[in-house]
């Protein structure tokens, strides 16, 4: 699958794509323009494909590795926020031409580690120019038939639960445009959590317990309500319960950051997910053994809107701001 | 699956694009960031992604409909060269912020009327902004199980096969590029053939029978060496056999184009396949049932290396020269 747009970019690409093929047989070691699937006939095939552009989701000296890193985060959040665990992906590289080969085996050798980590192989990938780096990705996962977690399917009084912690990677946006000043050790963990996200692999483990589900990717509030939209409801939100790191609440109590813009933006990749009371126990100890951090953070309520320690929060200030 | 980067195109889209997932469940209405599908057994799922770029694979000013209609051949041509016939797409948009809602009414038309004519749906989109357009897309289509025509299986003396008529689409072009001049109505009739090509749907009538095939994107030459090269053989091929239109003839004969040229570049869309001679007949029958006109342009052979009319090809001359 690897196309003939780019002759010299070409070589230097399949010596590096070719090996993320993990020498599977679907992939004709991307010789071929198509790949094939195999379907085992008890699972569902999730896709989600997700496209990240130079300027907007990253910047144009950000490392390949940290670029590597996001395409593939976001889409593997897609994938467990829908119960499903990952399987393989396509890769549509669009690239400057005075993108060297250096920057292409630091960009595969990350894809080749997350595809080690997470088992997941590349299926095929197509290469073109463009001014600035565009990356778009397909990924495929499987999950258990009849057994996809939904958006819509939250009732009222569920719990809403939310993983990790939240903000980390918008205070290292906002520490990376010198919005804010911390020291050198925040510093460093913060920029950290900006450049290499992670998703929360949680979503294939509670997939018969939820009753809806969603992964953070434009800040708490916005997708929060993505769900309550759906289900025509709304939540109470407290304070107290939604998870932060003890760095970060030291930032909030010094007034360095505002926890409405870290609950507004930002690219958490954790998940949110209503529940069953009922079901909070099992959810906690699976929560336990997997080793992730889990917090419930509110209820589904009858009446509309989010309500943050009983004040309704103003739908403006919810997300998205950062790209308008 | 509509995500969140563009706001105000986010309601103009989802107006338009909704209506394009034909409410498929697996779709969830674009209102999630991923989609599913069901797997039947006894079917390979085939997947396949083009990118297309402004300035590269289209002009700037390009009609939206003509757009549409190269993500969707580029795409569906490579389907049909696996052997396989459509059944959903994922469409990955990036359009510079000028880009109107009457833009999107006619690129999405066209993609209706072209899903309704080869019966298949819209399964999720991205959208994002970038300074030109990009579309970037991911096909999925069914071939029977253990039926996938490959590009590796080849052997001498194999028929080489070509369907419709090659070279319309470059010629198309050249006019364009105001390279050569031919008179009023020839003019349309290539212009037509460059903006709006059409793949050709033979894929899946003959997969039992052909030994390799692929679909004719970078010219004759160029998609034809990539079969030889992956079966170690070469090709015989006699120029009286190629086919061309008869305008494309009178042109080549009044030396307005060159032959070489017209099978070294162009997106033609027409698939080039090889069988064993045994199975002439039966591919010829096909053809005929399903009015596609097909030409056996020549044999494999032993010796590397293309020969048309006894004359070694020189391989410098074969293709992508347009990208360099």
């Amino acid at each position: 699958m690897i196309k003939n747009k780019i002759i010299s970019e070409k070589y230097i690409l399949k010596k590096h794509l070719t090996k993320l093929t993990f020498n599977k047989d679907e992939t004709f070691q991307l010789n071929n323009d198509a790949a094939y699937l195999n379907l085992p006939s008890n699972k569902h095939l999730i896709v989600t494909n997700d496209t990240i552009l130079e300027s907007v989701d990253f910047f144009k000296n950000d490392s390949p590795e940290s670029i590597a890193n996001k395409i593939v985060t976001c889409n593997l959040s897609d994938i467990s926020a829908m119960g499903a665990y990952p399987y393989c992906y396509t890769l549509s590289l669009s690239i400057p031409k005075n993108i060297n080969e250096i920057w292409f085996k630091k960009f595969s050798k990350k894809l080749f580690s997350l595809q080690k980590k997470y088992n997941f192989f590349l299926l095929g990938g197509d290469l073109s120019h463009s001014k600035k780096i565009i990356i778009s990705s397909n990924f495929f996962g499987y999950s258990p038939k009849g057994k996809i977690i939904k958006r819509k399917g939250a009732k009222i009084n569920h719990d809403i639960w939310v993983t990790g912690n939240l903000g980390e990677s918008t205070i290292g946006l906002k520490i990376l445009q010198k919005k804010i000043k911390v020291n050198y050790m925040d510093k460093k963990y913060y920029l950290n959590k900006y450049y290499y996200p992670n998703h929360c692999p949680f979503g294939d483990k509670i997939f018969n317990l939820v009753s809806s589900a969603i992964d953070i990717s434009d800040g708490f509030f916005g997708d929060l309500e993505n769900i309550l939209k759906l289900n025509k409801l709304g939540a109470s939100i407290k304070s107290k319960f939604i998870p932060f790191s003890n760095k970060t609440k030291k930032l909030i109590k010094n007034k360095i950051v505002d926890i409405n813009i870290l609950l507004s933006s930002g690219d958490d990749y954790q998940l949110l997910f209503t529940a069953n009371s009922k079901k909070a126990l099992i959810i906690e100890r699976l929560a336990e053994k997997n080793n992730i951090k889990i917090s419930k953070v509110g209820k589904i309520i009858q009446q509309k809107g989010i309500f943050l320690d009983d004040n309704k929060i103003n739908l403006i200030n919810k997300s998205y701001q950062h790209f308008s």
